[in-house]
């Protein structure tokens, strides 16, 4: 089984479909940056992948940051004086403000009402809220319910806990030939919301699976972190590790129905720009890319100029860009099976080309090697054209000095990665050809 | 008082019609690139700021030219039959050829005419011509008066002194808190020529005014010199100094009503360059901006390749450019007190922009720091953006790796110089950022 | 006489007229990449130019290839039933499979047919094959005359030898002031085929003619040698000499009538990249560029990255662009005498911008020198422009530091190349310029 296999085989449909049940199956844990949800998330997703899962104690110092405490909640409402839940854990785990403090206690609504957050642009969806890093309690709730609550006395009760614990991340290294890694890095710290970001840790998850048994040349190394203190976390303790980073991508918002976008790394033109520039390009059309910013998910981390590595970032729809973000409407109907597998078909291109891309040296430099002599070229002379088979050879030896990569050797040829790929092996094969050392 | 205050409080018709009045005072003198002139236009501007006037003898050699003999005039005229006046440099000094020779003689108009210079295309106007390095003596006038003499003979008088002496000029250094410093030069040799160069004259004497006093950063150098010569005679004595010139600017013809154009450095790529640049853009429109050419005025010195300085130059309409150039028409009209002050405003823009880049290196580069912590960031997530203030802070941090100056982080995130700076300041006061060591 | 002479003295008609006396009189000599042909054709060539002849014997390794055993060929034919030539050598040499081992039998149609080459698509025109490196015979023939033939038995011949013996190749050094070279290279391997390459041959010869006898920079070497195993013994052998090449054309395909073609060399933006683009911008019109590509002629071999020459080529018609190449359509018709003349021209104008291509060094690069005292300046100042010379000098001066050469001087200032030169030639001459050692 080759990479070019798993391409070749990949069922769309029943990908997809697969795809969007764990979605699902994933949609109702209520994830934080700490505690049980993504342990809960991570255990599932070692049922198909062999994750380790990394616990590391809270109060560790972080590259500038700290370990917060682990939170975990059980439950959360808001009852009326009727002694009915006016808002419910139950009903949505984004009726909680994320990180919440513990509160039990009676209030009449304005006493409550700073701690109620709604979306006024939007009465019936259920904003998300989070507060890490500063001691709060809310809730968020449907700006129409808010409206119909009566005066009076509440009862509200947030039945979490904030204590000394872990933070936990699971990471899957897949070893290759070579030392050179790939980062595929998501982030799997935000409750029941759909496509920011059960997509980007499915498809994480499905690429993993897929590549996994597969002869590579790169490592490829998957996170599924809490994001920025799991970035954070995950690099304070790998700070000499990231030398080996060729190239990486942040997976986020991968399931909504728009058209694929790419933000550029830091550097704007490393290999994992030209790789998935090359693949965003090939679909046809105006590919959306987009400068690097300082704003984002993880990007933000890998590309902050102590480390900038070459890190970009793979969305359909980016982030904040479409309407349902951070809202309750960021459901699985958001989601499509077919955006999950179009986008995990899109970095499978992508993986490909960071794997095809290697640089090689003609071991015949000086002049041409005699191609006739080793059956490689006719032996007919005369004719209007080199065969198109001579032609890639042509080109493939030409540019072979250890400073083109084949991918630009495809671009600047106009042939194919695939055509540019087996001229390589027969070369190789024919002792014209070696991989340059890296 | 800060270079912001100045630039808030910049009252234009006060100051154009103060700057205004400067050049209509200075106008009258017949300056020359030695002589009473410059020194007494000199003295006038040290009335205003503390310059230093220096004093270099005629003979001496500077780089590959030699000071020459020091001119100076009392009167010249031409005298017809009757003993009239025909020609009269009490009514216009420009009706001498600068550094003419002295002369007094009688001659037939046919004799006279070799020595008389006119524009045949503007009737009306008196050319400005020199002789600085070849002795000669002659008149310049209207075509419209030399049609009308008649035959017969005429007495002439130059009553000049060309005999050893000094070259004058005058200089003003403003320290500022590094020792990179900014070139601000003017030539001050023209006789009564407002445009070319009062104008410039008086840009840079207020813009020196108006940087009295403040803490700057860089040091602000001021030249009145006379043109080439004065220049050359400079540099001659600085050659070690030149190093510390981190950007510089020619002022001159910044009176007339045409827009600002700016002329690039040699090296067209400099810190000048971007900051006059960005200062033309901010305007609106599309920005007047030339490539350097090695025609001009003193920075074809500046630039001279063996020099090669950061050297720009700032015009409104340039030399040569504008029809009254170098004549009599080149007036107290054509020069106006709004397009004086606009300059001055421009040039106190260019200046904030140096004052501005400086290059900032993030203290805490490994991932982003906890801005939060430091009550820098807002403590409740899930919002859609950064807030606009925290989009600057993490431009700045992301960027400030020691390669990148505050202009070109404006630039790249679209904020107002303004915020940047401001956001430097917050940043730095919170430990996270110190400013880059040159 | 000098290069500008022999410029100003072409005589394009007449020498129109002899290049295409030449191409008839080597037209009818049946070369190969070894063999009595190629001796002959620089034997006569010899008569114009005293080349030097080299002889390589077969079986000496040259980079990866072996010089081949030497093909010398008396005649061929085939023979009907009746006896008569149906295929015949002595009406063109085309005739025979270059190369073709020697053969002498009986056989039917059939068993001949495999044998045979034809045009299908042009089935009045004889295909030119070659079977250099497989031992194979064979003969080329009209489709047409293909068609006629009846079935039944036929005699073939090939009266060639194939045996031990030469590569031979001719070479002509011009040596220069400096030993930097500009190598020029056709390939004289090819049989009665008029445009591919005796066109090519023609103009190297006799601008090797003209240049003989001049006082000039560079170093000019010729090369007349078979094509690739010809380039590559000649590199073989020089592999330390290459170093001496600042710039080199591949001749060939110069003498249809379309318009000039210049192909880059590998590296893009090398000195001959720019003369020989300058050249054909300069003929007015888009100039018909294109870019390195590792097929076509020698500069494949000059091109291959061990070497990576600054060697581009220039055609007319580029080969395999014009339906005559490789068949006997390439006959004298098709080549033209002012074609060939004109081609002549170009390349005449390209060693004219080689030969100018010098950079110079101010020698008072601090401020501009005092032209004035040197009487290179009008002494009269306060003129609106400086001089056409003035400004040529100016900027000669001002971009001498040793970085740019007169070609990129002529191209910013806007000056023909040739006042430049005369600009450079009165600097020199006043002691402000030296040329720049290289």
């Amino acid at each position: 089984m080759t990479l070019a296999d798993v391409r070749r085989n990949f069922d769309a449909a029943a990908i997809g479909h697969e795809m969007h049940g764990l979605v699902a199956e994933l949609y109702p844990i209520c994830r934080s940056i700490t505690g049980a949800g993504v342990r809960d998330t991570l255990a599932r997703l070692r049922r198909q992948v062999p994750l380790e899962v990394h616990e590391v104690p809270s109060g560790t110092a972080v590259l500038d940051w700290t370990v917060p405490p682990e939170w975990n909640i059980r439950d959360a409402w808001v009852k009326n004086a009727a002694g009915e839940r006016v808002v419910d854990f139950g009903e949505s785990n984004l009726h909680v403000l994320n990180y919440s403090v513990p509160v039990h206690a009676r209030m009449t609504l304005d006493e409550l009402r700073p701690h109620l957050y709604t979306l006024p642009d939007h009465p019936d969806w259920i904003p998300y809220r989070t507060s890490y890093y500063q001691e709060r309690w809310g809730f968020c709730m449907r700006q129409r319910e808010l409206d119909e609550l009566p005066e009076g006395e509440y009862e509200v009760r947030v039945d979490s806990t904030l204590e000394p614990g872990h933070l936990t991340y699971g990471e899957y290294l897949l070893p290759g030939r070579t030392r050179g890694e790939v980062l595929l890095s998501s982030h799997v710290c935000h409750p029941s919301l759909a496509n920011d970001n059960l997509s980007g840790v499915v498809v994480a998850l499905f690429l993993a699976q897929m590549l996994r048994g597969l002869e590579l040349r790169n490592s490829y190394r998957f996170l599924f972190i809490p994001g920025t203190i799991g970035s954070i976390t995950w690099l304070a303790s790998h700070q000499d590790d990231v030398q080996r980073i060729r190239a990486g991508l942040v997976l986020a918002c991968l399931g909504d129905p728009g058209p694929p976008t790419y933000k550029r790394s830091r550097r704007g033109d490393t290999l994992i720009d030209r790789a998935a520039e090359r693949v965003l390009r090939a679909r046809g059309g105006e590919p959306r890319l987009r400068e690097f910013t300082p704003y984002g998910y993880d990007e933000r981390q890998y590309c902050s100029p102590g480390f900038d590595l070459p890190v970009g970032s793979l969305s359909r729809t980016p982030h904040a860009e479409f309407p349902e973000y951070h809202t309750s409407a960021d459901d699985l109907d958001l989601v499509r099976p077919e955006a999950l597998a179009n986008s995990l078909a899109l970095v499978l291109e992508i993986v490909a080309a960071l794997e095809a891309d290697r640089t090689y040296l003609n071991l015949s430099p000086n002049g041409e090697p005699q191609l006739g002599r080793r059956g490689l070229y006719r032996s007919l002379g005369g004719l209007k054209d080199a065969g198109v088979d001579e032609m890639a050879m042509l080109w493939v030896l030409n540019l072979s000095d250890g400073r083109h990569g084949i991918l630009e050797i495809a671009e600047r040829s106009g042939y194919p990665l695939e055509a540019i790929e087996s001229t390589v092996a027969m070369l190789i094969e024919n002792g014209l050809l070696a991989e340059a050392t890296e």
